[in-house]
């Protein structure tokens, strides 16, 4: 095993950061708290917080997806370098942030003014991790000497496209913030289930031997 | 190893499915609050909260028991594809669920009306995790050749006739709900002991090897 | 490997207990609350809840123990059986409830009648933890089919007599509750510095080839 | 494996560590709290609790350096003792602290006097890991015989005395903290980055075979 950074190998950074993301999908069980209710009321207060559970479910998915993408990723890298290890580090800092966002969408998306706001914040932070997954693509494309050795480089740049995707829908839905934050919830789940469907499959190139 | 999904082995999927079920039981107990009580008050403040005791007690047993039931299962797994990995992200995001009715039952057991409620919402919690369970099994039996070499289709059959026990249990104390809330959280306790003690031994077909 | 519960390894057990020990040490901290403070009150304030570090560091170092001696439980093992999964997860029902006795005795241990109550409900966690150890290692002195092949039956009555010392000294603290707290907490870091320092050592019997 | 902790491998005490640590750096997020904001101000009271999302940037960043120089540390390490066990457990205990000071910081820096506090506790705590790390660099110096077979005892020399790097510059931070709480925070993001980029690189000594 050829490696720039003796002592971490790419099932390690793999490890870790399943463990971020296993802490972070986890965790956004959370922000669904128990509804304050008078004798009688809980279903309408339960009922209330629909976009709880409505923004559990999403970022669900989505964590979900993530961890599907970053495998398949780091499944094709043989050696990991400082450049790598740190965007990484970057993309699981997005990732880990991700309660926040879903919290704040949870808490205004029936206001007004805010609902738009909280939704560009859920939108930009999907931005920024889309553009993470992007950057280590490219990153891979750029070295290929750190990727497995039954993986060509094609591989590494079909990905790579096919991951811009997610920045630009993700951006889109920055400008449907404004028009309607519920819309925008709508398009994450539906995104989600795109990825679910298409985007997760065996690429073409490759999978001879494996 | 044969995979329609690259760089998702059975393992890998397990590992995160522990992640979160490990997870999930560990942040139960920040549902048990500290009391505020006042001077000398401290055993009565505590005594008045053995729901949230109950509570947490039965469900770090459901989820143990789920967590048992999961493993069984992916053991049984070669390959994972789209549908089985879509079908598990689905049964964990019920699971990692799974803190807040418990939290909601703990804070409404001894009101009336809210109790029945927080009841069957629990209740219904644990109805969609058991369709989850037979859902798995379902797509192994329709699609055996996921399963291990040595393991024959009739043990995801079996399998998946016992796991229907969950949804149909835990769907009659849906109606229990609604007569008394105390009375579900001893059939949920009384149920993860049935697990325990019955479901959770060698199944007749296989074990010649392994 | 004979087992008689198929797909459930001792080394899948122990990543499941590692786990949800791992995440209870690491939740204690999420007990140390930031202090409310005006202009200038920063010192007074944190320095005002010190029994919170104390606490933090006491239970830390309980947890870091339990995971030691858990480990050296179950790498003597070979096979798992329902019984010792059975106990193992009661025993770690009892592990991850100790943030709340924790941020129990950091709140009352100031008072006067309330942390006799507080450190009494610790010393019987740590109790009922204690009695949990002694049972697994009974269970293996009871069934040594279940021992590795090079573990003789005497280390698992050897270690099971040496673990009585847990729950008989932690019994004893829950009448020394009664007089003074703080000194609780002081056994509590005494007993956690002895099991390091005396008991984490090569046991006599065996470790002539391992 | 010479070892005179049986049960306890190299291996097994980094995947508790490593646990440890995602968990401490998912944990982070739960400080960034969602704001309360009266119609159409959410821009506002978001942009007003800036320090906690560069707080939480900042210990990210730290707490994912530090996961490297650990993993670079256990790889060299062939035998766990009880001593080296005992000053990882206390290395552990301050990392998983780490969330106290960063929600403190986030809480009171824009503050007068309680920035300069909060800045110096957050240095404080960081001075007490470096310590960590420093002490279980030199235990291996002083015991060569735990090291890997492939790796000199040149190798532990040179990184303990590179490891000094952290105690001394956190160290100056704490005279700093009474000077600008954020210059402190700009001083740990520098430091972050100045690990990652001169830090984490091969050895001189080694890496021959590997």
């Amino acid at each position: 095993m050829s490696s720039s950074l003796p002592g971490l190998s790419s099932g390690r950074v793999e490890a870790f950061s399943d463990g971020v993301m296993a802490i972070a999908i986890t965790l956004l069980i959370l922000d669904v708290k128990v509804p304050i209710a008078e004798e009688g009321g809980l279903t309408r207060a339960l009922a209330h917080q629909w976009p709880s559970y409505a923004a559990y479910a999403v970022t669900f998915l989505v964590i979900g997806i993530m961890w599907v993408n970053h495998h398949f990723l780091f499944d094709r890298v043989e050696a990991v370098t400082r450049g790598l290890l740190y965007l990484n580090l970057l993309l699981l800092m997005g990732i880990a942030f991700l309660p926040f966002p879903t919290a704040l969408l949870a808490e205004y998306l029936r206001e007004d003014a805010n609902s738009h706001i909280a939704a560009a914040v859920y939108s930009a932070t999907m931005v920024a991790i889309g553009v993470g997954f992007v950057a280590l693509w490219w990153h891979l494309t750029r070295h290929p000497e750190l990727l497995e050795a039954d993986t060509d480089v094609a591989v590494a740049q079909v990905a790579m496209r096919r991951s811009m995707v997610g920045p630009v829908v993700y951006g889109a839905t920055i400008a449907l913030a404004f028009v309607s934050a519920p819309a925008c919830l709508v398009v994450y789940g539906l995104m989600a289930l795109y990825f679910m469907v298409f985007r997760v499959r065996a690429p073409a190139p490759q999978t001879s031997a494996s």
